[in-house]
């Protein structure tokens, strides 16, 4: 089967937002709601939307939800960012089945978890990706995330790489950038298009360091605008100013999966003016103050950032912070300063710095 | 709500066993072969029946075929023991419906696996039971297995069983003996009803020693009638006789469980006359060849235990086996000879031994 | 070199207190203290001492401290019980060399640990055992303890045993039910003498009906008296008897197990009596409350088994504990009856309770 | 006490190579061949030397042997680099003893590694810290080692920078890009001048990105100039250069990490042409002929980098291996090409560019 336009991975590039799904009252898909923070992740700058991922809850949703999650995706986005479909079923044929729905749809791409429960050896992992890769109509994004399913090990990946044109990328939540390393060497010599996506954002710059393409990241769901400038940074090769935004981003992070993951970035995106409502999942008493009292910890962080209100009571200190390396006030000169991180900007910038020292210099001289 | 004849928790001692599923060539329900092995297992004597549970892959079913499974061994086993049906689904709203569903077709009692994927806290594990133990219609067998799915602590399971009528008993697959003297301790003076089984084959004697009352084992639908023995030598203190048997039961329960899981098990119920067909988990080539060896080790294997015939070629020596302490014969000898542990057996043998070790005496004495 | 008597591995059987070290004010071992914790541990019934294991500390003392140790007990023992001397030393050399010296001491035979620090292959600590027989004079016992050094796994334990008739028997502290009897499977068909001693406190009864010959317990420098009973019970077959006793001890060990390791065995001991000093291992404020208090519920258990006095304020109830399956006052019965456990005992007392029911009925008869 | 010299904590910067021990056919301590090892790293461009860490075997050598191992290294340096003294010992007291010997022998400071063997809490951590910190007479380095030893967490560390002055750094092993963003985030602002060195040499570029000021890498004692390189790179900010090297480098210590650790490094350093003889662990056949096999793999991979020559017989393509993407005629080029990383380096470049984009601009504006 030839590739299709689907299989175009020049558009797996960038800040894909793993989508959480806001809820209503009764539990069910809140689809108003929905579609308006996909509008706003797209107007605040990610590159793609990631549905039916982890931070997505996708194994808490019916079959008949996750199809509705990524018709209500395709539809709203409506071609402006690429989609990149969570399709992971039961097994291979219900799997199949999800990739040839979600093609149908418009997805870019699907993404789908290593198998999980059980844990595979990695000649049944081989054996699970081949069998979907023979049969999908779209381009197969593999889904490593060894904390929670069977690891996708560097010699299946490069026999996936090496005998599937089919599988075109990796979304790496391992969070070991060694690791990325070792897979660039691996499938870069004889796969230069696969594409490489991390899904720990605490790293995100390394891992761009390291080769990868971009991330599928929780945060960008809460702050996208700051995960994109994170990326473009990184993808503008100005790492050193890449760092201290990053630092900034491990903070916001940390916070964010203390409770039961993902309920702190539900709790987080309720601070952007998004009514999320109570996840599928049911909270203790103990569960529900601890995230009142996170929510009043991210207020204060998400506001040093200047994206939300500080709270009127103020914000206390926090020790283990990365805020005193890198204060509000510089963060927002840099956040805020035009023409950020078009191409060629770095050297203009410098040249134009230059240009007036020399300027200064040829005036002293009476020049 | 009342407890309904459902909550007879005198029905869940003994041997469970997991059911595997038979599939067809298309990879279907094969419901004809599945009928036939229900019959076989309950005519070979397990105490009890527990389909969609990790042996039987239910992660790999859709909702309609873990329902159909459901149905099918509710209607086959018609009565004859009880029911232990596997309910966990996406959410706590589709596994109450399960429920429901479950008791309707006259299931005995569910066991639900306690949320995998996500690797929730402690907290997170008792809201998530809490909630489906105010709603089910039927008792609530909780299902902890750490090494796939969040674990359920000593305090979590606690709460449960003290808040919980409906929370019946708990079914732990850690392999660890020691926590299965925690749980005892923890939960035996509350609820003296509670209900303990093991999911762990290689140690079912130590664990009924520690309280255990019975196992929900994979072996068991392999080797009903060996799992059965070993279940009544240990239920009738028998202790020191069980244990030459749980060594034996080691070697092969190890051997079944090598290959990508349970895919050996698969291999071995086809040994025994019934046709499983593939798995829903694609095999590599690779796999395909070390199944194939592995079946023909199980079958010298099962030979010794003489339920199966030994292979045409003979079997090798097997280096580090239990066999040479407890051989064939004398194995053969212990299952085959009669009355082996019906009600009332165990006080025959004392019965006959002391009343020699009396007369003796008696004689001693002149009389 | 021909076995020595210290080779009689039948004198390893029973009961090894595993020696913690009492130190004085200067934080030097108080030899005085120490030799009356010896006598006092060899009057209360234990079968043997293992100084300079893991409850030992060995690794905090230095070289010349460790041979002091085991020179002290040797002495103090003077052939009363056998010891089992910790031996390992920084490389096989040194561990050689300590071999030697503890053989001239009088030592029984040595346990030495496997490989700590780094994590050793398979065939690593097969190598680093196999030189270290070759060269001793006196039976060597394995250590294993996989959460604190490289594992011994079942096939270098096997040709162990095959290949040196000085390794005499392996010491195993996983906590494993089912990994001591794949022990037993591979290596008693080959080496019927061969020891295998549990460390793991809260299963000693399963750990000896699985074929172990006794065990290595911290709990036992504590409370020798009930860990003696506990063995005692086991080794007589009385397992139903055995397991109260075993599920109260679970409380006690998991108590004494909380703080930093073996912190709160040290405290224990200083419960019955003896004054230990404070550890060579520093504790910050925190660990000293935390001890404190720790204390205060190790005397409400120990009380509860009468072997200290209650606290004059008196204890609260513990919600997690045996204790009320199996109270205090069955257990000071079961504890206190006479002849508790001698050869034989079993038997009689049962054909005891039989003859006098049978001469009552033959008196009903007439006769 | 009052800061010595040795507390001069810019000295701990770059590329600290962790000394392996060369032994003569006795296994002893090669004081000839260690001396012309560490002439020899010098003069290839270390930073620093680092003996008695994880990669120089420490805990295989006895006290006596470890004193003289620094001795030996602090005599041979002469001052010409500073020296990071691995000092711990069985317990607070005989490691302070180290501590004020190698401050003696004229160390810049020392290393110690967290408490191994027992897995200690966070508050035993700091109060053993806390011990040492209080009475050294040098700099301590804090050693995090968690595959091996009691990890440091974030909050203890930021206690121990915050409280003793005496700590002046951290050397981190755990390969986490992320934790190394952690440790930056909560001590730099309270502590501005502590020395962050990584010991995972896959990820030195990626660590630096984040913060940290050099490795102790066991790579640099194989290929010290790679490594030199490699820092330089980073250090200048010539990150994208710095990668494709970073990428091989994972290759070789991939291939040098495979046997127990550190046979892989001593092999290779017998490629350089040092006599470092057999370890201290001794190994089994298969062992040998695995380290045998792998020193030909080893050769073929320095050839590459032009620091051995290549095998008579040449090399097999190494699938997995970033050659392909990094080729050995452009490394060379990289490596050889006049003044690559002196100081001034990078500014030249960047002066020159910009110096041009400068004239282009004044030449636009008619100047």
């Amino acid at each position: 089967m030839a590739l299709t336009t689907s299989n175009n991975t020049t558009a797996l590039k960038g800040i894909f937002t793993p989508n959480m799904v806001p809820l209503d009252a009764r539990g069910q898909i809140n689809e108003a709601e929905f579609r308006r923070y996909i509008d706003w992740l797209i107007e605040k700058g990610v590159h793609g939307l990631y549905p039916n991922g982890s931070t997505g809850e996708f194994t808490r949703f019916t079959v008949e939800e996750r199809r509705r999650i990524i018709k209500i995706v395709c539809e709203q986005t409506a071609g402006r960012v690429p989609v990149l479909a969570g399709a992971a079923e039961a097994n291979t044929a219900e799997t199949i089945k999800a990739c040839e729905l979600y093609y149908e749809y418009g997805a870019t791409a699907v993404a789908i978890v290593s198998p999980f429960y059980y844990k595979l050896s990695p000649d049944a992992v081989y054996a699970y990706f081949a069998e979907i890769a023979r049969n999908s109509p779209i381009g197969v994004t593999l889904y490593n995330i060894p904390m929670f399913a069977s690891p996708i090990d560097i010699t299946t990946l490069r026999r996936l790489a090496e005998e599937f044109e089919r599988v075109i990328g990796i979304k790496d939540s391992s969070g070991d950038v060694a690791q990325m390393g070792r897979m660039v060497n691996a499938v870069r010599p004889v796969r230069p298009d696969f594409v490489f996506l991390t899904g720990w954002d605490v790293v995100l710059v390394p891992m761009m360091l390291m080769g990868a393409d971009g991330g599928t990241n929780a945060t960008s769901g809460v702050v996208p605008e700051l995960m994109r400038r994170l990326y473009e940074l990184a993808s503008a090769g100005r790492w050193d100013e890449a760092i201290p935004l990053q630092l900034r981003m491990i903070e916001l992070f940390d916070a964010m999966l203390g409770p039961d993951f993902p309920d702190g970035f539900r709790a987080a995106v309720g601070l952007r003016g998004f009514e999320f409502g109570k996840g599928r999942q049911p909270m203790s008493d103990r569960q529900e103050v601890n995230i009142s009292q996170l929510s009043s910890l991210l207020r204060c962080m998400m506001s040093d950032f200047g994206v939300v209100d500080a709270p009127a009571q103020g914000c206390a200190l926090r020790p283990l912070s990365g805020a005193a390396l890198y204060p509000q006030a510089q963060l927002a000169q840099d956040i805020n300063r035009g023409g950020c991180c078009g191409a060629g900007d770095d050297l203009d910038r410098t040249a134009r710095e230059v240009t007036e020292a020399v300027l200064a210099k040829l005036r002293q001289r009476g020049i």
